[in-house]
């Protein structure tokens, strides 16, 4: 089979396709601890609402045909857009209308579109990259670009902080900005690390932003307004030059592939254009099943009293359970601030992280190595970026239990053979 | 707003953009008679079977949580898989396993990854074109290349016959096998012709595949086995050059999204390994609502006993009703062999397609020009490209019989203002 260039760089031999099969197969097949994926948890309150919904829609004919017997426009539901923003206009004085979003199969649909709108080669020789000012970032970026070497990050400021913990920041002082930048990302809360970007910070990226006259990107599928997935009082921010995606995946709908994307009009006319060219239309199924959460208000009120403190909460057990677990090894975690994540530091780690990951495998517990969150980056003797794992703690209290104590076990075990421990 | 190379491509300047604004949100906003998108009608019976399936979900909290609530591997949902690699093997004899289907976000995704797996620059200065075999063929490939002229195609052979009808055959002695090609692509049945290639040429071209060792990509979006919308007596095929490409959408989901590939597992892992990276993985929706009729064959049933005799009433009433109205002009109609579209041959006509669709477009009825569905043709005086409408007959009776009184009245004017009626 001879495959073309883009073959090569999106088919079987891309990165991260391996590692996204093994977490795919591992979650739908059962008999791992899953604590390498994305996949929410499963929130009583939430689940019941949107069942609730869709027995109403199933028991309406008319509503049952709009559901799944029409194409939408390449801009996505209509209803549902025109809530959304009527919401967010409302609660939050955004001056938004319709012409400010489009939907997408997901978040990822929305990053692959938005990156190659921005970046790459935009003719005349000029080459514009995506800058993401704070690695560690999303994984999910680093295969998006249609061309090599989209991406320049820069390693972040390390705090380090007591009881074990530290912090990231943007280290502005080093973001590369005489180069070609076609756009600025940045998820918050991050993905992989649980860490806010602070209100100054996001202020001062949106200045840069308009400095540059390019998109600031916010990868918002934890964040604000919904699902809420974050555990520090942050502002929701909105700027002419911001382009605000959210999902509807960590508030219970991954597999309905709902993105969104928030942005003025002509970013949203060149997303709905690449929508109709890549896939016609996007689904109705996971908009037309929130809307009238949406046209209520109650996807709010969802996220903050229900979806947040459910991620908190298990975001501060698992993190007294490393604590306690991994007590007198050189470690140290991320302030978990939202998502969720928790984000290990194993300092002098005496193997890489991905040899860590492959070993807690074998002890039937998944999780990612750190190593892959490092898009763009070029610093190959910064060994911090094969010290780390994302663990993920949205699953049952009692699997999380079981592979942190199956993680820590091996982990001193490695330490302890390398006399390190 | 700077855009880069693939923005100005795939962004709002492209070419059939426009076009699909108009026709989804013409749908979406209702007022004129709707002939000019690919909307299936509404089945009863289908919607019957369907809208129980939800209900019965949205019953069952585990089922539920399995249909919103749990990412599927970016192959697609794999009971839905495995129940049709079964149907597929047991009713036809295919020798296919799970490995051999993958699931995409609707056929147009698959179409956009299909084509840019297997065309464009291959690296060593090769670049490799999808060969469409005979144009017209669908309007929604067109702009699918991530590179400038990624197909070629060619005119087909017009066979005139009685009763002001047509057919077009492939003219196997024009195909350009000197070029570089890197696979072929046909719709069967044809979109916009409602032509289905006989089992003779489908042979033929699975020869040329296989002498080119390329695949040969069939488009059955409303072909075999399912939806069915085939009234020839032509015969299922099955190749291991073949890709076969299905869709939930003309079976009646079309807002789910769900597309089909059925082809060599290498094949299927490229494919996936595309939706992992563009799309993280397919949605769930569709898939989990045909399951159940899939694993019981039901849908081989509903197809051939229900959704094909709706389509081929309806091909049969709109083309005499047709033939009535243009009484006397110099019309032909091309047999109606399957999908769920008129193409009519306005010979000689005065003006061109796409100013009498504008025109009709006035008189509040959508349809879509014919020079659309030329892609990869360089021809510019072959006049019979700007002769041709596509007219869709699958939305209510009333609707098509006003739709076809009006276009007929504005024909009859143009050829009597032209002194050529």
């Amino acid at each position: 089979m001879k495959l073309s260039r883009f073959g090569h760089k999106f088919g079987p031999g891309a990165g991260i396709n391996s590692l996204m099969e093994d977490l795919g197969n591992a979650l739908a097949e059962g008999g791992l601890i899953m604590m390498g994926g994305g996949n929410p948890g499963f929130v009583p309150e939430v689940e019941d609402a949107l069942r609730q919904r869709l027995a109403d829609i199933a028991a309406d004919p008319d509503a049952f045909r709009r559901l799944v017997g029409i194409y939408d426009p390449p801009q996505g539901e209509k209803r549902f857009i025109r809530a959304l923003a009527g919401l967010l206009r409302e609660q939050f004085g955004w001056p938004i209308d319709e012409r400010y979003i489009a939907l997408t199969n997901g978040s990822q649909s929305a990053f692959f579109t938005l990156f190659n709108l921005f970046g790459g080669d935009c003719g005349d020789g000029e080459f514009r990259k995506i800058l993401l000012p704070m690695a560690p970032e999303y994984i999910g970026y680093a295969d998006a670009g249609l061309q090599d070497d989209l991406f320049i990050s820069v390693p972040p400021l390390i705090t380090e902080l007591p009881d074990n913990r530290f912090k990231y920041h943007v280290d502005f002082s080093a973001l590369p900005l005489e180069k070609n930048i076609g756009a600025i990302c940045v998820s918050r809360p991050t993905n992989p690390t649980g860490n806010v970007l602070t209100d100054a910070e996001m202020d001062h990226l949106i200045e840069l932003a308009r400095e540059q006259d390019v998109p600031l990107i916010v990868d918002g599928a934890y964040g604000l307004p919904f699902p809420g997935l974050i555990f520090t009082p942050v502002k929701e921010v909105w700027d002419d030059h911001l382009v605000l995606c959210l999902s509807l995946s960590k508030f219970g709908l991954p597999a309905a592939r709902t993105g969104i994307v928030i942005a003025h009009p002509d970013v949203i006319k060149a997303v709905s254009a690449v929508n109709a060219i890549t896939n016609l239309a996007p689904g109705s199924f996971g908009a037309t099943l929130a809307t009238e959460l949406v046209e209520s208000g109650e996807i709010l009120r969802l996220s903050q009293d229900v979806v947040r403190p459910f991620y908190q909460r298990k975001a501060e057990r698992a993190a007294q359970l490393m604590g306690e677990a991994l007590a007198g090894l050189p470690f140290a975690l991320h302030v978990p601030e939202g998502a969720m994540f928790l984000w290990l530091w194993l300092k002098d780690l005496p193997i890489s992280s991905l040899e860590l990951y492959q070993q807690l495998k074998e002890e039937g517990v998944l999780v990612v190595s750190g190593h892959y969150f490092f898009p763009g980056l070029d610093l190959p003797d910064w060994k911090h970026q094969h010290e780390c794992l994302r663990i993920t703690y949205s699953q049952e209290d009692e699997l999380v239990s079981e592979g942190i104590t199956r993680l820590a076990s091996l982990v001193r075990r490695v330490y302890a053979e390398s006399g390190a421990g």
